[in-house]
């Protein structure tokens, strides 16, 4: 095993993007982005040749810089993507690495008046930003997405808003079939927010102002459930609604409506010619996964096969955590069918 | 600490009852069946007097003789409610335990063609039969009905269904609010299903057959959420109908429509009148309550408050397992109200 | 699967012993004891006949009425070994239910001076009432003993202080191997002593005086470890000694050594003739035993092995708890080898 | 909260530095390391002052890129340090992260024939280096050191084997009373053998080469323990000798004497003077650590007491895991006592 320390064959290039979109986002947060983009081996040495591109997306509470983490005796993504290519075991491409952190945990690569407008961010700006800088094959045909988590649910609804910019989807248990990666999670925030906050979201954020985030183990599910609301279901003043009663958990229906609205499971029926047009689509989970979104890929998997939409997908040994050793898997995958002639 | 052995101050009658209303029940269960009852002490030393009665339930997978089940280093339920009644610690009163266990698990002490006519055993049959052989006051004002997990769930539906029959409920952690206390264990469920048979109940069903139950870890679950069903939604056939897809765990919504028709939450503002008469309500469940049944009796109290009825909610520190110990604190309670003159 | 309620086709008896080795214990536990005797189908038809006889002892915090203990869906002990021996799935033989519960929770079935001589009990007043009582082939050839847990270690232990009494164990996950499965939950009740109790037993004692032992969490750890310290090494005087530090979990090594005296694993080597003159030696253990009890059979196995002893060893999967189905194996495992003419 | 990408007051320099010692060690892992020198807010423009300096080493597993680390919504300890100098809340100094990682997952920061000379790396090589290049105060009395986890146990253990260098001392969670925080995993490790390797350990390496370490749950207690044998047990041949029987988990007394010797609990009683003469030693540990390390705590700072060491020790409400915010509070704390004129 090896340590740190790697020189890469390819390149990262870090760099920043100043958005529009985001400019003067509600919650205030920054709207210059830190981007990175990966260029293969040889894509100095060749430069009239152009590449398919991959969007690599982030979990829930993810900000670029993490893609630097390192796990025990594990590579980086980067570093292992890089290793892949410099092997020559998938074709080469340029894989770009977006950021869409917010102060509320993530945006889940939405447009929302709770959060900001990430999808257009995403959209709008970063593609072309990267088509413009790099030798992309700036072609649906040639593009692809990939995310894991909220990032999964990224990669599978982005294409569905924007058929025009994605031909492959790499989805790595991504938030879907709401009920059962959601709702079971609502009963623990309810009970902490009664045990410990009198019922009362304002105490919550009061107190987890004065601490580190997560020193309190109900913090992550009170912030999580917080930031999805902010996403699905804040009102055009940017006020979150939350699905379910502060005080006893019972389902708001009218607000798990809006949420429902936006879960991949009930969205793929209305894009049935996206999705028939793909040309790579890769779903995986482990079938531990904490939050059962083992079950909401095979329910994402139903639905593709309801369209005839050919598509991959992987059940594995595992659970929700530490699994990035997959994504060069799945990028091979999207590279492999995005380097074909269209 | 006292150990096993100890004799009663009352009486404990262990009897038989023949049951119209479970003969030719659709699953061959048992149409006789046991029924205890205790008399306090002084029953036999003043004949004419009468006694407010409590009705006992027990909860899924119960059978009557549990009620004998000893936990370490604490007295049963039967020794504990007669030290009490011994110590004066409350009214004298007759308490009648019912069994409706079925070979699904249980019954939800309604009438199914699931599983049979348990509802009306316990409403025709069992009431009238106490009241004729023992020296109950045999009316309304006097009559209480107690349980836990399922039986608190029986303990709060049967008065729904029979207003002229109790007017005090105990409820401990009955089953409620089904979207916190049911929802989140479906997964699990589907995923048991899906690793271990081939997405079959058939295959449960063979498996299981083979071995006692509970030796896989994922029985109980299997075991539970279809006995449930065949007490909520079965057609009158008797087919039982699941309310979660058994492929991906996908909400089915007529038949979680029929579960939700049977959520005490959402019976109780039909029955508003019955609720203002009651002249007790116990409601308790623990804090870490592994199925939140916490939640689901903060629920259960808020729709009684919100039709003004005065009732009992107390949150304890503990679970769902092992809190045998309260339920003479509830029949405490039940009998002080029960004994009133109406 | 069956209910409540089946008529034995043997017959239990239930009665009392007055025991003279129990009389004055130190804990002033009851001297008269529960003592159930099952005699098989067809006892009475065959007034000559005489049986083996198997000895069954209990785990920790065991009393003699919870063997009447149902669990969901299943048969007690009495029911299936009755069931066994009606359908002629095993020689018929004599078991015998000994009561050794004292009130820190149980006595390893050793003398000692923190809890009794419970060994004397069992070994001069329990086997010799049986073998007057009842037609027992009152030989060492012909007795076995079987138990679970501290039952299991019991039953290992006492042939070995006992070489003329008993020719066959059979011990389901019994306590060995003390280093793996008593010295990983030392911390743990450290903790809470340090936490809930400013280090103090005398505090625990206090508090849990007031309510039913349980209703913490951590009440049944500290309860066990000091209950297993009045059996291993409580002073002449009744003094309990910890064998570890109460304010950090440090090993008292002299203590500790007093343990390791008691530990099947280490006094085997010491006892090769015993174990080599066995009729019949059954040990099993889930693999995922809660106190690595798996691991526990394995090293007593291995020393059985290192002297040459026959013995079956099964290893199954399942936890520590529920796991009575296997009792009517081993019992019949006994009752074949203690039935042959020596 | 803020997201990636502070600019830092002061200046992280990220060198590297070719070992002697580590030359040819036996796992053939890397002679050259990286060392990170942070240097405080004004130390370029006072070229005159000099500084006390702290040695900040990691837990097991740790390769020194993993300081980039980000926890979700969290500064890295380097951006929080560099919060904490540029804010003045305490003196400023100069912090060394030292590189310590093998191939088997770390050297406890001792020499070993199993890993390779990482104490004299430390001690002779680091610290000299970091002295001759840096404006340090190169002095005992103004360097200190501080790790979590097994990188608190270098901090306690380094300055006792090399009383010259170090008089302040910080350690998180580091391993300690090894009864409490290594045995209890044993049984664990033994049972993963068994059921998944044959009860051998050529197996799991075998397999475990084959895919990334961390994919099966049994893996990183199997990789672990190994480690720690090839710390503190290794054969002058290298040979790791583990301190447990591979099939039962049964201790085997001589290696487990040789950890014993290597506990920082047993060795502080050796080392009073060293103590004695510490300027500033800081404990701490989460209550509820899932290795105990509050009760290793406790041992050292009993230990200290009774040799009168004056010492804080800080048990707050957290686990072993993403206790990193508190680095900078302890680092406050050397930072003080080691700026003070000795």
């Amino acid at each position: 095993m090896d340590p740190w320390s790697r020189d890469l064959t390819g390149r990262l290039e870090e760099i920043q993007i100043e958005s529009e979109a985001l400019r003067g986002n509600p919650l205030g947060d920054p709207h210059v982005r830190p981007l990175w983009v990966y260029v293969p081996p040889g894509y100095d040495d060749d430069p009239e040749r152009r590449y398919p591109a991959v969007f690599a997306i982030q979990g829930f509470t993810g900000q670029l810089d993490m893609w630097r983490n390192r796990e025990a005796m594990r590579p980086t993504y980067v570093e292992a993507l890089d290793t892949m290519f410099a092997a020559g075991d998938a074709p080469p491409c340029i894989v770009a690495f977006v950021d869409a952190w917010t102060s509320v945990g993530g945006s889940q690569f939405l447009d929302s008046p709770g959060t900001g407008n990430y999808h257009t961010y995403l959209c709008e700006e970063a593609v072309p930003f990267v088509d413009a800088r790099y030798r992309t094959l700036a072609r649906r045909e040639h593009r692809g997405i990939q995310g894991k988590s909220s990032g999964g649910y990224g990669a599978l609804v982005t294409p569905m808003l924007r058929p025009d910019l994605f031909a492959g989807v790499a989805c790595h248990c991504g938030d879907s079939l709401f009920e059962s990666c959601y709702m079971p999670e609502f009963p623990k925030a309810v009970r902490a927010l009664r045990d410990e906050y009198d019922g009362s979201y304002e105490r919550f954020w009061e107190d987890v102002r004065t601490r580190p985030l997560g020193t309190k183990a109900s913090d992550l599910d009170l912030f999580e459930y917080w930031g999805y609301a902010a996403c699905y279901s804040a009102d055009p003043d940017g006020t979150v609604r939350l699905p379910f009663d502060l005080r006893d958990g019972r389902l708001v229906e009218d607000v798990w409506g809006r949420w429902l609205a936006w879960d991949p499971v009930r969205m793929i029926p209305d894009h049935a010619e996206t999705w028939r047009s793909m040309r790579a689509v890769w779903l995986d989970a482990g079938r531990r996964d904490e939050w059962y979104l083992d079950n909401g890929m095979v329910a994402v998997s139903r639905e593709l096969e309801a369209l005839d939409v050919p598509h991959t997908l992987e059940l594995f040994d595992g659970g929700h955590m530490s699994i990035g050793y997959r994504y060069p898997r799945s990028l091979a995958f999207l590279a492999e069918a995005l380097s074909r002639r269209a």
